[in-house]
């Protein structure tokens, strides 16, 4: 169900019966010296795959620049900002809706992307109620990262090419992963950080917000899967409404 | 020089030699019973990896989605205004010349994007002067294609899953076509779509401007060389003013 | 039939009955020594009287400037951006239609416009399916002009203050040519100058884009009077649905 | 001094001698059965021929359209918004500093322009410190107009095809006059026009805000010759601290 | 009648009573030394739940920041863009609609502000012709204002710090006045300050544009009593409409 | 130190002396039966003043309206969109630049504006490096919120009338609090309110979240004396770096 790979006569009563785009949408940005700046595309499209292959949903062409302001003074970052994220993510779900798809599912690999990504299905439930817009970013993770954890998480809300990022990639996509290059950080964030603009360079001078050296395939593993699994259900939760209606 | 699988440590030494960023942009677009929706995708990435190869520029991920407003009906097509897709990549730009590239090479699979790429450049250009931003669609392929071509072009400047773009897939992605499925269509475009807004399915149903069974390889191949060749020469030349300055 | 003149009265009921307004758009723009700035103005003018008469449309006050990017640097030249070209434009429609008019016809004299007026068109249209939009350059005219042109063409799509634009010239507003002033140039425009930004002075001084000296106004006939022809043919065409309808 | 009659050749050094450019700006806009769609661009053209002549300046081409929300519902108007109308005068403006003008006249024959013209100013202004931009509708002809008129102003700030505006006409443009069906109106508007949006034909059904059977060449020429006069003062001071630096 | 002070289990039905939310909206802006810098705030909120209490309406919290261009070079000014102010009360408009309300008063302490609520209010009654936006500040004063003012006035509609303005805080807000620091001031005003942007730095180092030393409490009495009149008159006349519908 | 109150002849040596500006922000929204709607400007406006007592701050009159998406249908809320909110903080902060503060600290009362505030600040701080942007929101308090809480939080990031923000209230604006209306809900928030647009009616008649009966005084005062110190403490060290520079 790769969508680009349909042809144009088919594809339209496939939408009908499978009703669910999922876009895997990451950033090009710096994940250290192990990671590559694709990490969060990479992330997002093998999570895309898996989820897809459960729900019937078609797998779009991942979109894969996101808004990385944080990093973006880092070597290799490609910065889009909000408007522009809103907008095109906007554009997006306009042609998904008069497609005949009813359930859009952004997989995201990339905290940044968070706000555009809500903001740009708000605008389209406004204009379309019965169009579901899922934003979805390892959902329903917490309890398990907490308990797979080693090192101490270095702030409340970001992690980045960190045990535990890195941990997700040697489980979905371990050939672009470097071990022998992985850092011990342990960087220190400023209470600040959290209340004013805050370029990252502030606080590292390596982009790795964590101890990366604990990453293992397993810690990967136990964290993603629930993390599919809650996709899973959250996709069969979104669709199940229309399907109803028929 | 795939960017998004280097690393932020290495990148930057790279990215002040090479100078080149190439960015392949296509569209998600009916293309027939013969072709993929993302047969623009597919090439642009395919001519953007040849084109790297010689001019040792870096391939950018690909930007899947485009302007597509006379097929944006047809089922299957993504369409993304004019407005955003500028947006989208005059951000690029600024993120590509902060990031020390030079040469910022749009490879472009879909007619429809001409008009962003073009007014996103000439914004980069009023910004930064000494950037050279390049919208590539098959250059100087007039002559060659004329001479290739059996059946009459059915349209002054369109060209749309025909003989030619068939020609092409056969060439760069042949194991998309389908060729037991390609129409010997001969649509009557009215003069009139040229003055007035006029979607496609005004004249056609297939969205196959051409007869697509006259597609072969070689036409392909004798084409997209001469393409290839161009766009290397046009980076190459773009190049130089900064070598120079070195 | 000119709409500035008449008084709001009597214009109701007349509108009615014509249906159709013609706006002439052109720029002020360098044009060499022999023409004037405001040749894109008096061309579209003079058009746009020719066809009024024929098609018993009004004839709005001329939009006397355009997107002249590429010769903004040139004495002279008053550029105005696509983004504000497009909404001037869009917001006329919008009165045009309330007032009653079902065919907008943009008679435009300057290629640099063409952007703007698809694009206001198309949002026109998306707003109401029933308004007829044209934007009108000469339509139909590259046969003609193959045959009447002496010097070759300096370029695929551009023609600037040449052969054939002072023939243009010669043939509608005679009054503002100097003939004595026309330049003989043969500029070599570079391959790259279609595919990056590329303000002319970097491949002309005069901005006179071939030899002028071969215009004639017999030439300038030929032309122009095939352009109205065909102007006259897409306005009658666009206007046969509406009165099918009543 | 018609600015697009010059030729790109000599008008570089005239711009430099000259430093004034004019713009007239109108509107096409209901004025009774006796008055013409165009009075507004009349008037406004007319105005600054008068005034060019007097102080050297440029006469750029009219733009003839403008914001005339209050009677865009009366048959012939044409609705410009006023972000359109800002933006495509600050675009012009850009141009006119580029080319060497350092005061920019817009000559008004609108009051829906006022707010308009002034916001693309304060833009022009912000962005120019060393550019003076005027904005003109009848300058200091407050204490004339009392004395001139016969009938009482039906309201404090607009006049629209009355006893005054219809004088103006009769002085400037009478050709466009007809004076056998100008109408005595005696309209009552009511307080609440002035603070909540109130379309006009909420108080008329003629457009026609006084009694145009009084107007006179005679009161037009008193009113208009102190308008003008106002207005070279004002452009000669304009002009004058650009003077004194070279 | 205060709106914040009411919760959300009530608030519904009164709404539907009332029908009526007044804005006050003001400015932070320099006014002399014997005025604070929240005059136009402290007067609108005045003003406001005097209107309130006699026609049952509910006063908003002010909106404290206004437009104040010609003062933002004046130490303690905060300056709000007309695009800024225009998009945010629009934004509370259509909140006011769709919770009931069915007239938005706007009481307005600062001219600055007079564009930007007109703007608002007439995108807002494009997009719901039965609400009405009343955008009021001092409506009907003129007469008595002339009646009272001892000085004559330094511009024919702005008026600021002085007499008139200093004599409204001393009858509504008199415990945020300093009269010993009033000043005489007699600023010369030129006429190109009306015709060009031109910041009040250019014609007072005070911002005091009169002889503020001349205000009374009685002066203000006598003006303010007639604007809470005619505000009252007004909001009761929109009402009206309203009520008759039921 | 009321920003409002001061006068424009004392202002401008305070500002350089004190450098920071307090902005408190609310929002206009449903709170349950027992808050009313302006609880979070009332909030806001006190904290505000407690910590300018000890930081020798200014505080700005109160931005009383903000992002209420969640709650828009609820009875008494006023909605405005992130980019209007965007705009209008990001206009103040240039006047406040401008002015000489140098730390521009908004305190917010409603979660809703995050975002705005967040986006306008970097759009700042890229203009004004030197400016320091403050959006603190009860910071550093999850510990002691964890202590004192007795009911389960109801969801991980949102709290909304309800024990801890009624609690807020009993201790900073205790006279606009009705306790014996405080209702003892627990919604049950489905795991799809996180990722898909969901209107807060979805899982509350009441907009109250949580068990509003258990707020009281003293676990309002231990948050919020928590609060303040790290808002003073955010505060001295955004100003320090100013301080050193002089």
């Amino acid at each position: 169900m790769i969508f680009q790979q349909e042809n144009s006569f088919e594809v339209k009563g496939k939408i009908e019966k499978s009703l669910v785009a999922i876009l895997p949408i990451g950033a090009v940005e710096a994940h250290g010296p192990h990671l590559p700046l694709g990490t969060d595309n990479f992330l997002a499209e093998r999570l895309a795959e898996r989820v897809a292959e459960k729900t019937g949903a078609y797998v779009l062409p991942t979109l894969p620049y996101g808004q990385v302001w944080s990093l973006k003074n880092f070597p290799g970052s490609i910065n889009i900002s909000n408007e522009s994220l809103i907008s095109f993510i906007y554009d997006m779900g306009v042609s998904l809706y008069e497609q005949g798809f009813r359930v859009f599912a952004i997989i995201n690999g990339h905290l940044g992307n968070a706000v555009a990504m809500k903001e740009a299905a708000r605008k389209l439930y406004a204009q379309y109620p019965d169009f579901k817009i899922l934003y979805l970013f390892y959902p329903g993770v917490k309890k398990v990262t907490e308990e797979v954890r080693e090192a101490k998480s270095v702030h409340s809300t970001y992690f980045h090419a960190c045990e535990i990022e890195t941990s997700y990639m040697l489980y979905l996509a371990e050939e672009y992963v470097d071990m022998s290059k992985a850092l011990p950080e342990d960087p220190q964030i400023p209470m600040s950080a959290d209340v004013t603009p805050t370029p990252w360079e502030a606080f590292t001078s390596t982009a790795v917000l964590g101890n990366a050296t604990l990453a293992t395939k397993e810690k990967g593993e136990k964290i993603i899967e629930i993390a599919i699994e809650n996709m899973i259900k959250l996709i069969e939760g979104a669709k199940r409404g229309f399907k109803k209606a028929e």
